[in-house]
């Protein structure tokens, strides 16, 4: 690996917001490159927020006076740009025209000598929809073209594009191949007609069979995405960079770009932006200026929209709202919004991306929000959740529900063969149990019923994100069909059910859907409240793997809370002599962080690899004095971590050094040699 | 009525973009009126987009120096603001301290005195879920101080505040008393505290209730709205007027307002926005300011985004697209979504004032799109079209279907005792009919099932917005379950149902749900094609009801189609000696848009006062030579028409002068006394 260029810094989606190094500068990403013609640069880009550009090669390469400056001064001078630079090779020509006047290495050969930081190989864009054996032949070409370039190149970094038309096998295999070769950057190339065509189902499965074959370590260009439209969607499906003369071609055309569509000049009252051009112009001035005037304006209101979108999404990759922001944004068009929809096809890979904690609570915005990885994953790790013999079914109340369901009575249903009715009317009979609580009712596991994430443990009712998240109080119906089938599947494991005649109403369940069969109320107040010990064994279940909690507290536990919030704050083992942590609940999130004893005691009893971070030996010693782990020291890891986990950092021996919380996945943290790996919270083992 | 200072430009949804007239200018509405503090304004509000703003009369008659400089200056030299200017009467003092030092009369009279625009009665601010014996109280010294500042006020121009708490009656109440009386402006008060808690389901709860029993004709205002997240549902609603100090307390407090949230600036590392502050400058910049600057431009992107919403609002009002702009903004938080959903209940009232012809496509963003007026007008005014015996259900393909539908064949569903298939196969057996057509089956609806309008009679399918719409092609359960119980209701009226095989899969149907017991194959296509007659009747007959196209389309008629496009331009009657055109189909949106015989037909057929705009005698000759019909001079009308339709311009005697466009609907023209009711099309009767 000659080139280590590409770091990230934060994680939303499959998102990322990183770094980019090049030999003119360091750039952020998410971002857009304005394309800017060799020959006609006019408009300042970077006065307007461009840190990296793209150019054409093969407009300077075919022109004797363009050619002749390049190859003089260098690409940079020739446009005027002193920061980051990337050319193209002449492959959209070649998508125009049918034909082109270079060969594959002149171009890439070209390219270095006139100093572009980041080239490209002479790529064939297969259109859409071509026939397999088309799409087949091309691909070929434009991987045997990649390979050549690779050997023509010196110092050059180079962009290798992902074709195969509308077939994602042959996506996910261009990917695959290409990936494995020493490649730069990844563009995904030829999706301009689809993104024309508003075939954004199409963009999503190109992009999606794309990505999960490319190296996590590498940007991925999706080229010619222009338009602010499709940024967020995009960038939560991976790509990194987009690049566009859309900003100017609109602009000549008196059409402006806005994150939710295109407005045309002409059939405008009023300026719907708050841009500083929309803010100081009305629609009359601008159509009274002069045409070269006006394009300069919509231009930069153009670029002005296009980098306020980039700003956004990263501060949302920060914030971990970037799935709120998606959303938002594919509700500009019915076929953004079947894209977004589309994106249930691929849950699987999205939450391996998807950090499990995150600052920002989750907003349900529709039946969509049903499919995120957030709902996915707790109804996987929900099955790492011992099950008990008797479940009760409660309906949702504000959050955490624990704290705003003090106690329950009313109209309930049972099964036939029940007898939690007769359990709770007999304790109820004896004297001291006014106060019945319903944890003293043994082997009964009690859960709320709610949207989007449809059982809810009363243990967990803390837990990132299923205490930090709203929804309208108006149910659609895909969230009452799928809280349907999620209950019907959960309580199969259970020998009696037992649920208040709200949970039925709410989510339009009948008696027969639950085999529930006779009625019952419960007239005195029953209490609820969940056992500290409980809680804190299922909680370690659910975050770290079934058999963690009893694993954790073992022995002598003791529980303190916040004296002002009545949480759980700190977990302690007492060994008589001296008391050791085990470890702290998060406030923020309702979740663990290890210390140093619940490390040891996690690594005790989860089998190797799992939750671990293998560094090599170089590292060992910075890992046992607490510094933070970086990828390139990293020689094995569980495939199976999530960033922003806690994690285990071992060496080889699976020797326990220190412990800390990932900032990658597993699949990241294997592929990336740049970059931190794990925020290292203790060594000291 | 000594004020006429509103008139409405364009309409959507219940949203109007109006112009206001005052003493000191004429405003575009909707707008944003930012709060000045008289004793320390600072900001040239003017400057950044203000063109009408609101100060505090009380404050400036409790402080001897203001109070003085106001008197002797006027209080548009107080504020240094030389545009119109409300003044508010210390109701919010009251709220906050329970107390004011000054009485109604006295606060009236100053504001009259110090030379504002608009003045305000010292209303009781009555907060929400207070006891409803309270609000009743309250509620009536409201009103008395609102009459008794009628009796003081002179040429000063009034607000009246709309209060009743969160009881949706008292609110009506209020307004209904409040808007028999001479006020100019209605704000509708005490929500501050529903904003604050988001509570938006009780905002348009109050909200609702209170514009449906207000003048048309006036001004609403949203008091101390002036989060942009809310402008647009509450345009949506009817509000014109928006007012806040919140540009300023938030940008002193670090906070920036989008129309999608608030952002904190200490937690930004981007700065999510593309107004011209956020464009030039990084979080770290502004938080390493002073803060007397860091709030000046915090307050300078608070009022550019808020006035930048302002536009896009009143821009896509023009467009026609005010709800998909609403249903964008209400997925920034899942009470404004819960919101959306609750303007379910007011579909009746909201499909009286939006348009029915609009320059905008539909475009469904979710299950709240089956909720829209469009949706709900279309099933009503599907029960104007005749039924016939049989009907024939199709599944959706490109729009318009019957040009992308040219002919059927495969698997259909058909009742036990149904005979269609036999009629196909015996037809299809005739040598002369290997082109069968499917409209020679006698008494056949021919109807293709799609979301969201379930059932689209193929004779309408190029009329708004029944071709002019876009879906995802991914339905929501609320979709199908929608498109099931319309299609269930609508089938029962006719003696047999065939539907086709995708029908049921597209929409999770069972057989028994349509009656329908066989399966038969129609195994040579059968063409599709609607008979211009039947075509042109039926959209007579939605368009103007019952009966209306046999009435319009009598006699030797005569269809001329586009050459180009091949679909219906102009329809005739041929008398003989003479043609005579009695519509034209418009292009854009596929309805009739009167000719001179048409007007009179249909004046023949349609009883009094059905579609007509009754005019005074001096308005007659204007009308009868095709000038506008302006408000002021309508004397009756049919209070169904809705805005945007073919109307009749009648005298008195019900004569026919003239024929032309609705501006308004029925009950804005029979409100309004200024501004345009009706755009003639032709006179000369």
């Amino acid at each position: 690996m000659k080139f280590l260029i590409f770091e990230i810094k934060y994680k939303d989606a499959r998102g990322r917001v990183g770094t980019l190094k090049t030999p003119h500068g360091k750039i952020k990403t998410p971002t857009l490159m304005p394309v800017i013609h060799p020959g006609k640069q006019t408009l300042p880009v970077g006065d307007y927020g461009a840190e990296l550009v793209v150019t054409n090669a093969y407009l300077i390469y075919k022109n004797d006076h363009l050619r002749e400056k390049a190859l003089e001064g260098g690409v940079h001078n020739l446009i005027d740009f002193s920061g980051p630079l990337i050319t193209d090779s002449g492959s959209f020509q070649l998508s125009l025209y049918g034909d082109v006047h270079v060969s594959n290495q002149e171009i890439v050969e070209f390219q270095e000598e006139i100093g572009a930081d980041i080239g490209t190989s002479l790529d064939i864009p297969t259109p859409p929809f071509v026939k397999r054996e088309r799409a087949e032949k091309e691909l070929e070409i434009t991987i045997q073209r990649a390979k050549e370039s690779l050997e023509v190149r010196d110092k050059l970094m180079l962009n290798s594009v992902v074709q195969g038309s509308t077939y994602p096998d042959l996506r996910s295999r261009c990917a695959d191949i290409l990936g494995g070769m020493d490649f730069q950057v990844h563009p995904i190339g030829a999706v301009v007609p689809l993104l024309e065509s508003y075939s954004y189902r199409e963009v999503v499965e190109v992009v999606m069979a794309s990505v999960k074959c490319l190296p996590d370590s590498r940007p991925r260009h999706l080229m010619g995405a222009g338009h602010p439209m499709v940024f967020a969607l995009a960038v939560a499906m991976g790509c990194d960079l987009f690049d566009s003369a859309a900003y100017i071609l609109f602009a000549e055309d008196d059409r402006l770009l806005m994150p939710n569509g295109t407005y045309k000049l002409n059939n405008l009252q009023e300026m719907p932006c708050y841009c500083e051009v929309c803010s100081s112009h009305t629609p009359n001035e601008l159509q009274a200026m002069d045409k070269k005037e006006r394009s300069r304006l919509l231009a930069q209101h153009n670029l002005a929209v296009s980098f306020g979108e980039m700003r956004t999404i990263r501060q949302a990759i920060i914030d971990g709202s970037l799935w709120e922001l998606v959303e938002q944004r594919c509700r500009s068009h019915p076929y953004l919004l079947d894209a977004l929809r589309m994106l249930k096809n691929y849950q699987k890979d999205l939450e391996k991306y998807d950090p499990p904690y995150k600052k920002s609570a989750f907003f349900y915005s529709g039946p969509e929000s049903l499919n995120r990885p957030e709902v996915y994953r707790h109804l996987k790790r929900l099955q790492q959740v011992p099950k008990k013999r008797k479940v009760l079914l409660l309906p949702p109340s504000d959050k955490p529900y624990s704290q705003n369901i003090p106690e329950i009575s009313g109209k309930f249903y049972g099964m036939k063969k029940g007898n939690f009715e007769n359990i709770i009317n007999k304790k109820l009979q004896e004297p001291s149990k006014i106060n019945l609580q319903l944890h003293a009712i043994k082997d009964l596991q009690i859960v709320v019923v709610d949207v989007p994430f449809a059982i809810i443990p009363l243990e967990l009712d803390q837990v990132y994100p299923l205490a930090q998240n709203e929804s309208p109080a108006t149910y659609d119906e895909d969230a009452k069909k799928r809280v349907r089938e999620v209950l019907q599947n959960y309580i199969h494991d259970f020998e009696e059910t037992v649920a208040s005649e709200n949970v039925l109403k709410s989510f339009d369940l009948e008696l027969s859907d639950l085999n529930l069969e006779k009625e019952f109320q419960i007239t005195e107040p029953v209490m609820l409240e969940v056992e500290d010990l409980n809680r804190i064994v299922c909680i370690a279940d659910y975050q770290f793997g079934n058999g963690s909690g009893r694993a954790l507290f073992n022995g002598n536990i003791k529980v303190v809370k916040s004296r002002k919030t009545g949480k759980i704050r700190h977990v302690y083992v007492d060994e008589g002599d001296v008391e050791r942590l085990i470890v702290t609940l998060r406030a923020s999130d309702g979740v663990f962080v290890l210390a140093s004893e619940g490390a040891r005691r996690l690594h005790h009893y989860l089998p190797y690899p799992k939750n671990r971070v293998v560094v090599n030996q170089e590292a060992e010693p910075f890992a046992r004095k607490g510094k933070s782990i970086f990828a390139k020291f990293v020689i094995n890891c569980d495939i199976d971590i999530r960033a922003t986990e806690e994690v285990l950092i071992v060496n080889e021996n699976d020797q326990l050094l220190a412990f800390g919380k990932s900032m990658l996945n597993g699949w990241e943290i294997t592929d990336f040699k740049t970059g931190q790996a794990v925020k290292t919270r203790k060594g000291g083992f």
